[in-house]
């Protein structure tokens, strides 16, 4: 069945994503997280802080979207949000790389895991919106709770925090305040640069 | 606000599935796959493979159901589904888990997230029934794509494979099929004993 066997190769391809490796540790510091573990705590984020999206959102829509987002990173690599020159060069990479893992899949569900990625991307719906959200919760709990690890390597400022968080807020007030919150802090306790 | 305050207490706690190792390899045969890893699978393979559950089934729940199946086992533990004396000896363990995380929760959520894992240790829903057929498939892929790591380590024989399997066939007759290729591969080849 050609069907079956093209969902398989799908299927086996994605496992890569367990590979690819993260700037920020997991929560007890131990070691990177990879990108299928921020999907898998991702969805759970969705499951349990969807009410607090600024406008109603389809929660499944929502987890099914944050479950594929990083599937690109096979090919094109985790970029750190702070590096917006490599974030850049990232993205050609990131559209190739849909092409040609959603690719794999059957030509229907092609053309549905893409719209589903590219709707992500551009950040116009009140699920992509929440989604990219909890994208930006997850590595700010991570540092908050890992002496900010990835800040403090990768050098990253308090304006830099801001700037290229700013976009949580469209996606939820409530998570806005609370990464602020933690912004601060780390600004205080001299983890960033003011 | 106590509420999120709740919320992120359980978000930060189930961190620690993916510090619970699983018996079976990554496709690669790299390293052991974790918990949150492996439900990140599963969560995929809902969405891809769901048209061959032998009745319709509610992808979205499917999904929810395996992306929470398996946070019982940070406090019980993975045991091998081949062991069934310390399955049993699990269980209870399982449903004290589930009522300590679960109950991080505000009281709402967690009748919801022990609903969901109750129906899937039940195996009586079709979802339940298709997200148990998608919980075997994947590690038996990995065993199929790792000459039978798991399954040679340890010793489980053709006829075990059948047994603690054959509920495959309650949730798609498709996967049942494609898994009992595997099983009679592995005992062409002297993997598993017959």
């Amino acid at each position: 069945m050609e069907r079956f066997k093209q969902q398989i190769e799908f299927l086996v391809e994605i496992d890569k994503l367990k590979h690819v490796f993260r700037k920020t540790k997991l929560f007890d510091g131990s070691r990177f997280e990879n990108d299928a573990e921020h999907a898998w705590h991702l969805a759970l984020m969705a499951m349990v802080l969807s009410e607090h999206a600024n406008e109603k959102v389809n929660v499944a829509k929502v987890i099914k979207m944050v479950l594929i987002h990083d599937i690109v990173e096979i090919d094109a690599g985790d970029v750190i949000v702070y590096d917006q020159q490599n974030r850049t060069l990232a993205q050609a990479k990131e559209r190739a790389a849909a092409e040609r893992i959603f690719g794999l899949l059957p030509s229907d569900q092609k053309q549905e895991f893409m719209a589903l990625w590219q709707e992500f991307e551009a950040q116009e719906t009140p699920e992509a919106k929440f989604a990219a959200a909890i994208d930006r919760f997850e590595p700010i709990l991570q540092n908050h709770l890992t002496d900010y690890y990835a800040w403090r390597t990768h050098h990253v400022s308090y304006e830099q925090l801001l700037e290229s968080n700013r976009h949580v807020q469209a996606g939820s007030q409530l998570i806005w305040q609370a990464v602020q919150q933690i912004f601060a802090d780390a600004k205080e306790k001299g983890a960033v640069q003011s």
